[in-house]
């Protein structure tokens, strides 16, 4: 049974990604965070040592989720091909839900230009890594040569995909993606 | 020979440029573009109506230039497998210097994210469309099939790398999607 603080630290969590993600990490304040999760600024404070903090650990947990998502497309049944064009057909309802305000790892790290060792840089870049991982592993479980270089055609792809999606809101985009990495599972 | 209130208008564009590319579009105050074009800020009211504009006018100006670069590596000699290939080497270099900042376009579209109308929002669009076309055009001009499906491929495969490059600061997307979009040229 979780603690009264976890789950007042989830809240303040949650708050925190609703905000960032719907606003903009520079729009959102402490004080918006901390009305919209009921807690007073200073029990914020006592869960999070600053903005920079409560960002990196929101970002963060959407980490897991989002490779979970992929890694369920990813690794379904079928054949490798169809598997990875199944990654880009998930994908691609998005570009014309008006919920979807574009990737929230590559936003954070595009809004933290000006801060590059920001821990929610970090943690943005790492969750790239562990997906490219993701890809390679398939590859790798197929018997493919080369799969760290299918995997980071894969990824750019993915994030070239996700990126026009969001600025065009054109899901053909996630398709044409698609269509190629389909063929990076070609020997 | 420009006016000066052309010039003004000029050293406004240009200090909004620079501040919003090297500090984010949010941090970036109308007094601290005033101060840094030397201008007061009657004087900035007097070329730009408000913030959305300027924000929307600075992009603007880097319209054209950004297409003629890569027109440049394009349209240069060589197969078009070749001229495809050097457009990704042109950028790859980007990734290791320390004043790039990603692709401003593409981090003035995340920035907004939350105000999807929004002038510059629509300019960012526009000119990753007309990037488009130009790849479209190359195609066309190869007789290839399909120009307009190989544009778009290409399209994704370059945000794609300039993404992943700010992302993880490693020229080695770059060059991972170049071979993928050289691939494009074949019939």
């Amino acid at each position: 049974m979780p603690r009264d603080a976890d789950i007042t630290r989830e809240r303040i969590i949650a708050a925190a990604r609703k905000l960032y993600y719907g606003q903009g990490i520079r729009s959102a304040s402490i004080d918006a965070i901390a009305a919209r999760a009921g807690v007073t600024k200073k029990t914020f404070y006592y869960h999070f040592r600053s903005k920079d903090d409560v960002i990196a650990v929101s970002l963060q947990s959407r980490d897991q989720p989002a490779l979970d998502i992929v890694a369920g497309w990813l690794n379904g049944p079928g054949t490798l091909a169809k598997r990875l064009a199944a990654v880009f057909e998930g994908v691609a309802p998005l570009a014309t839900n008006p919920r979807w305000k574009g990737c929230g790892f590559l936003r954070t790290v595009a809004e933290l230009a000006s801060t590059p060792g920001h821990p929610a840089v970090k943690a943005g870049a790492a969750h790239k890594k562990k997906m490219e991982a993701l890809f390679a592993d398939a590859f790798r479980a197929e018997g493919l040569s080369k799969p760290e270089d299918r995997a980071r055609q894969v990824m750019i792809l993915f994030d070239g995909a996700l990126t026009e999606m969001f600025v065009h809101r054109d899901p053909d985009y996630a398709k044409a993606a698609g269509r190629m990495a389909a063929l990076l599972a070609n020997n």
